[in-house]
């Protein structure tokens, strides 16, 4: 590439233009009217024009190189909801700056988290959390959405699996459930305390004495087939006729480790889950789950970003917080 | 990382070969012909080597820790496979560059394939290209390595695919099947070329006179249902006892296509593929597929990118092949 000796500075526009740089500035800030006369505002934009003076924020980053791309730190792209939430962050990026933003991909494995400590290095504009989590300290100006993490406050967007929790509790309570164990996972994210904690009210709430049991396992398909494998007569000799897991990795875990144990699904145990990746529709059984829209997620995170950056919106409004509903497929009947 | 107090400059190279800057300049930029004397170039080669000058733009820009980002050219995010290649890619490049160079993601819809201007702009070192494709112009000079596209040429990591497939045909042959359905994808990628081919051929000299019938249908989970759904009837018409697809993808969708379509996996057709994504091992029935590295493939493809923007490696050696072997689950049994 070839480049000029010297980028056109304000200086530059102004000495072109015979005019002080503080004109310069009114100009290109938007900020003439009632200042800067028509003549001198025109021949202030002819000097830009012929000196190729970059005004915008963010094309001029873009012109030497620094920035526009943002972020995003999430715990592990091997989970197709993650996945998603990254095709559709990076389309949201591709169409809030046409075409020239990017995606930049941070990711942390099970025990640390995403690594957040390149963001203090990086050029980035702005920073997409989708794990529960802060920034590194020394950039608290930096531009941040949080996805699926309610209580994160600040810029956020978020989905309503209370809703959707209040829909599969009343879909497991209309099949006669009344002992039902909830697969939890072990990190502290709000959303997935939220999905048990709005499950949990709305099955008290339509069948009173109904039971809710806990137990937890790694967002993992081997870790859901190992737990069912060594717990599922417990949860038979204990009476659950029903299991809801937090994600739907897990539950299709659960659905093997129940094949390989010999446990019919539905028959003796319902199994239900949250998220709805592509997987659900094709497992066996197909399974009945609150279907959370991943991609739109992604994209809604960017777009928002987008604006923070460019300063539309400067303080957090109302969050976006986008619909769920229940699927249901194969994997729920009647409780035996 | 040592590093001397000052990094040598075109001036010092100048003084050392007792030339001009703008004669430097000639030569680092390929513009000596006609300008410079081959004894005065030679001159100036000598010195950027004494002084260990750097010409190259990207290897004097991930010194001074300007960029420190490659990108990833991919497809489709939501493809498992994909995705653990991003997350090997990410991995590999927080190993080679110590945990201070990040992953920058470049996705591509259905029709086009990934947006690759975005490259010609970026500030990256480098890129890891995951589809058929090349870079676009004006960037020649961008240091690549092609993952899994063995036709590509250049630096490239692929995986062994051919024994991988040849594996797969003796296991299919050792059960009697003589005529067996190959489903491809529309995409023009060499994997999948050579993948099908090898397959055929070991079918062919392993199993005299066994017949490969051809069909192909998107990398997606609901086009093998709905191929397996439209076309079942006819393949056991035909006499097909199996059917390997080129992606797991592909055949856990033809698994739940069959089960829908009530036709038994093994007993009345055999199912095999490639990749061994994790949802392999929990399809019903868990699927039997040649096992590719995609993490590693990442991996190694990151930390060899790092070796040629560092200059290790200018010339492309013997491509990365890492290995492939077959995974044998239930859903491949005897031909009926």
């Amino acid at each position: 590439m070839t480049r000029p000796p010297r980028r056109a500075r304000a200086v530059d526009v102004a000495a072109h233009a015979g005019v002080s740089v503080a004109t310069v500035s009114f100009v290109v800030n938007g900020k003439a009217e009632g200042r800067v006369s028509p003549a001198t505002r025109l021949r202030v934009l002819d000097a830009i024009a012929a000196l190729g003076y970059v005004t915008d924020a963010s094309a001029r980053a873009l012109a030497t190189g620094r920035r526009r791309q943002v972020a995003l730190l999430a715990h592990d792209m091997t989970n197709p909801f993650t996945a998603q939430v990254a095709a559709g962050a990076a389309a949201g990026i591709a169409e809030a700056t046409e075409g020239t933003g990017h995606l930049l991909l941070l990711l942390g494995s099970d025990e640390t988290g995403p690594d957040v400590e390149p963001v203090g290095a990086a050029t980035v504009d702005g920073v997409l959390i989708n794990y529960p989590g802060t920034l590194p300290a020394g950039r608290p100006d930096l531009p941040v959405v949080h996805l699926d993490d309610p209580a994160a406050g600040g810029h956020q967007v978020s989905m309503d699996v209370e809703v959707g929790a209040r829909e599969l509790a009343r879909h497991l309570a209309g099949l006669g459930h009344r002992r039902v164990l909830y697969l939890g996972t072990p990190r502290p994210w709000s959303t997935f305390a939220q999905r048990r904690d709005a499950f949990a009210a709305e099955l008290a709430a339509v069948a009173p004495g109904a039971v809710v049991l806990d137990d937890r396992c790694d967002i993992d398909l081997a870790a859901g087939v190992q737990l069912a494998g060594e717990h599922a007569q417990r949860w038979l000799a204990d009476g659950v006729t029903a299991v809801v897991a937090a994600t739907d990795l897990q539950a299709i875990g659960v659905l093997a480790g129940l094949a390989a144990a010999g446990v019919q699904v539905p028959g003796r145990l319902s199994v239900a889950a949250f998220d709805d990746i592509p997987f659900a529709a094709v497992s066996a059984p197909p399974l009945t789950t609150v279907a959370l829209p991943a991609r739109e997620l992604g994209r809604r995170g960017a777009v928002l970003l987008a604006g923070v950056i460019a300063g539309d919106r400067t303080e957090p409004g109302d969050p976006v917080v986008l619909p769920a509903r229940l699927v249901v497929r194969d994997s729920t009947g009647p409780a035996c």
